[in-house]
């Protein structure tokens, strides 16, 4: 998105994205590839240079040229014909979207030869065949495209991959990871979930490490859907969560991703074969006794809890199916205890949803901790009143893909209750992990 | 809230709550105050020892024998007559609950005189004055309580005092203490909220580390609303925060309140004279000079973004008058910038309720980190759309704050969108902390 100006300055030329150009901006010449623009000021023209780095020259004044006009759009297939071990399957992101660069298309690398043209050390790591299922920004992504994945992943391993890799934005990977971690049980093999919190064209990208550690965790005896991410501000290793423990938890930072309420699974690094056990994880179960399970209510609605949140908020959610409260504390919304006249109590409309059959679901906007709403009164009437996750350590995203497929199996109530308050994939730990920090 | 049969053993010896009882449960005999019992096993009778600990003896074959009436409940005004420099203000909460053990009372310590029982080292720091502005669980308070206590707060400052704590439930701390923050400009004197996370009957209580830490920094030279909490899992010191980026970030760990985006102001222990400044905070501004403006709209909305987010759920807010979106990573809600017909984008919804006139704010559920809506698409729109926030690094929580606020003061959108950019009480930094962790 070049200003208009550019554009037609460009066009002029026959120079389009992806072209290899010569620009001479008065200080020197650079060759490189004409890349997008993705932010920044309108005039300027960015060039990746054959080093990998890019650079923006002013664009006024400046002399260009095109030299090679870029290879034509592939039209094939987007899946690979090879059949190797490890199955990646892309959703979208900056993870793999380098390759863009390269040929001026939009879709990122996905065949395998893209993936080793991409990540060239990902030969020497495994065999592997690919196949993009869509391609969005993780923000977009909802219980339906859940279900693809789901489907694909158990595809894959029927089809005789021993472990998978998604390509996935970062924004929801969180959720997505723990929907597949319901959806997906007794695996066969590890599903990770990897992506890149800096674009593929800034040097401070980290999708090279991601992705080749998610690779190398693939290959691993580990039996759960994994998130694959760098651990620190260096280039020294990633970490790999466990599904539902997983939350983004900072905007830009590369170690965004943390595991809450647990240690990580594994620190992981394939440049020196490092796979630091951090906390046991499930094995391996034995091929074919995967149950794949789809079934998801999306009709599910998340409500942060507030000072100055209205009765009548509650009130107008009586067509979901469900709702996950993000409380405060060990568990809370206004419940009024002492009946005080200046208070807001949504108590009794948490009271008519939950009597009206509809499942309310706590879990705490600390992040971190577990609930317990026996503490404070507040915490008491809620639970008498029917809400559910006392005693849950689960984060609230996790609560919410788990009562999004809880709800797709039944409505009983009481069986609602009993699946949430089992632990069906590291969701809910009956100990907390001693931790320094949290 | 013992069982039936303890109560009418109890009753029968004429003991209750508060009284001072001989207990033999056949390892001895114990000595001390009956207190209530909080959560545990029904049977089990919890009595403070003179030490200061608390000790649970079996009820089932216990001799107990009552040793001496507790004092009556006092009748006085909860207000102390004392005009001493640091002025106490109650709010609730479980920081100053002690002494209801000592009386049998539900209230907490309040008057000066309790307060001095309730923390013996407290004189050796500061006279102080005191007043229970009310007593609630902080989740039940709402903007109309933060108004009484602002007021309070400056009615304070005005008589004299010189510094001023106010005893708060932690669950919305941090909601009360950004809200003050803007109420309470050009502030002459400290404001310092503070709390404990754990019950006071608990042997692992901090409310006397807290409590101390809040009066001692309440003495020193700062303008600016702040919350004294414990910084470690040992009694170390406590962390002072600033106001409008402190955040409760564990549901039961005495260690949970945390600063984002930044370092706490200073690291405090009373008991060695340590104040270790670890960020510049203002100065206390002359006296006389305190700005109070406690205008404030509650009708906003706070709206965690989530997969399966309905279009529709946004359109029903078009009630209110102002709205803050809790988003993924950089400040993302679903915008479908590729149109693809299996996403549920709500950036139409957010456009109309914008183009109605009702601003539109943005923070991340990240947590930490600065929100950037010009790196991706989907901010780009959003940010045409009208969403206010691109480039704030505050925490949802003050973003709602805020906005209630910059509402009492105008319905302008432009003027909104000016004050809410505008930095007024550190909730935007211009620089990124540079920080470790984070």
């Amino acid at each position: 998105m070049y200003s208009k100006k550019i554009e037609e300055f460009l066009k002029k030329r026959k120079i389009s994205v992806g072209d290899r150009i010569e620009v001479d901006g008065g200080k020197g010449k650079f060759e490189g590839l004409l890349m997008p623009r993705i932010q920044g000021e309108a005039d300027i023209l960015v060039i990746k240079l054959d080093n990998g780095y890019n650079i923006g020259i002013k664009m006024q004044g400046a002399e260009v040229k095109l030299l090679e006009k870029a290879k034509p759009k592939k039209t094939e297939a987007r899946e690979g014909k090879e059949k190797g071990d490890i199955a990646i399957l892309g959703c979208g992101g900056t993870i793999a979207s380098k390759i863009e660069y390269k040929t001026g298309a939009v879709y990122p690398a996905i065949t395998p030869e893209e993936l080793r043209m991409t990540f060239p050390d990902i030969e020497r790591l495994a065999s592997i065949r690919s196949k993009s299922l869509f391609s969005l920004f993780s923000e977009d992504m909802n219980a339906g495209h859940w279900k693809i994945v789901a489907g694909a992943v158990a595809d894959e391993l029927k089809d005789g991959a021993k472990g998978a890799v998604i390509m996935h934005g970062t924004d929801t990977m969180g959720y997505t990871a723990s929907a597949l971690s319901f959806m997906l049980q007794d695996l066969p093999a590890p599903v990770v979930l990897v992506g890149a919190q800096r674009s593929s064209d800034r040097p401070s990208s980290e999708n090279e490490m991601n992705m080749l550690n998610a690779v190398y965790s693939a290959k691993k005896d580990i039996g759960e859907v994994c998130v694959c991410m760098h651990a620190s501000m260096n280039d020294d290793f990633c970490h790999l969560h466990r599904g539902t423990r997983v939350r983004k938890m900072h905007t830009s930072r590369r170690d965004a991703f943390r595991s809450i309420n647990s240690m990580p699974i594994a620190a992981v690094n394939y440049m020196n074969d490092r796979f630091e056990v951090l906390s046991p994880c499930r094995k391996r179960s034995p091929a074919g006794s995967l149950k794949l399970n789809t079934k998801m209510n999306d009709n599910v609605a998340m409500v942060y809890a507030h000072p100055n949140i209205k009765p009548e908020f509650l009130k107008s959610l009586s067509d979901y199916d469900g709702i996950v409260l993000v409380g405060t504390g060990l568990g809370h919304v206004s419940a009024n205890p002492f009946g005080d006249k200046n208070v807001h109590s949504v108590l009794p409309a948490v009271r008519e949803l939950i009597d009206s059959g509809i499942p309310v679901v706590m879990s705490s906007q600390t992040i971190s901790g577990r609930l317990c709403m026996r503490v404070y009164t507040t915490g008491r009437l809620l639970m008498e009143a029917g809400v559910i996750g006392d005693g849950a350590d689960w984060i609230p995203e996790t609560a919410y893909t788990k009562l999004c497929w809880v709800l797709g199996q039944t409505k009983d109530m009481k069986r609602v209750r009993e699946l949430m308050l089992t632990n069906i994939a590291g969701e809910i730990n009956e100990r907390s992990a001693l931790m320094e920090g949290y």
